[in-house]
């Protein structure tokens, strides 16, 4: 995994403001990466407690939000009754996401989340500054400039939660689950 | 507490690029004052576990932190060590924060969030984009533009704890954390 950039800035291949939101979507995902890194089918598919989301639901979940955005941003529509229905229970998380997603290696929720984040940097790369702001046709009070920061913010928020999961999975999972920190303050989860 | 704005866009009394920042930084809190609203000294001082911070040292810290961003971007210094030994324990969290982080009302953690935040929007009114992405003289892998996104983004990190915690501190205060969503997922935390 490379290191991540600890800079704001525009981005090659992209328009100025694109490039500074797909800086903090890489940051972002770089940190989810990193807080599963090396987990099992086990650790991914446990659940702390009766209503916890395992860490492999959150995976899925991320994933999939990726993909609604893509609807509403690159396509201005909301998903369809189909595309919603394929991408539940990871959309809704709770009691079905509970029963149905589990069983996959690590390596099944990376995928989904790379083949998601292909499409969101074309897409981006596609497009520019002008367009991020306007009003979203499908959503008119958000731009999608919001709504791509808000992308990462729910993953950022779900990172939160990955984490506080691992470090109670026992000693090997909290183990390769240390986070390196570069900013000036050092903390327990 | 204002609905929040779903657009990132430029803000009035910011250089463009400033403003995106500043309607981060505004959402990352709206949420987290959403997700702690009403909540009482018994619920803020709450220890799922005995590793787990509680509600009220997960603000605190969110306070601390951002005043330790002041120091590295407004004043271009790391925090001295009398300042760091003043932000403790709600900066590394962990014992010592479970230990002395008690017994303060929401509105303490709240007028500590509020006095940190009003600094850094005077600080990121009277500066403009240029200075936003040069290289930090305290930390040159870091610009000022990564150190306040990640604010947000350490707070976000929070957040989602703050929530998952919340969630599990029985019906009274489950019932008035409930987050509504403007986005096109709905989820159980």
């Amino acid at each position: 995994m490379e290191p991540p950039s600890y800079r704001i800035e525009p981005l090659p291949g992209y328009t100025p403001i694109i490039g500074r939101l797909v800086g903090i979507l890489r940051y972002a995902r770089y940190t989810t990466l990193k807080a599963v890194d090396g987990l099992t089918v086990a650790e991914l598919d446990h659940l702390h407690d009766q209503s916890s989301n395992s860490i492999g639901s959150l995976l899925a979940h991320i994933a999939v939000v990726e993909r609604s955005y893509h609807c509403l941003t690159f396509e201005e529509r909301r998903p369809s009754t189909q595309e919603h229905a394929s991408w539940e229970p990871a959309l809704t998380l709770g009691a079905e996401a509970r029963r149905l997603l589990r069983n996959k290696p690590l390596d099944h929720y990376l995928h989904e989340l790379q083949e998601a984040r292909t499409l969101t940097l074309q897409g981006l790369a596609d497009r520019d500054d002008a367009w991020l702001e306007r009003s979203l046709s499908a959503a008119p009070a958000m731009n999608a400039h919001w709504a791509w920061f808000h992308q990462a913010e729910d993953e950022i928020n779900h990172r939160g939660q990955i984490r506080w999961l691992r470090s109670r999975l026992g000693s090997v999972g909290a183990a390769a689950g240390g986070q390196r920190r570069a900013v000036p303050h050092n903390e327990e989860m």
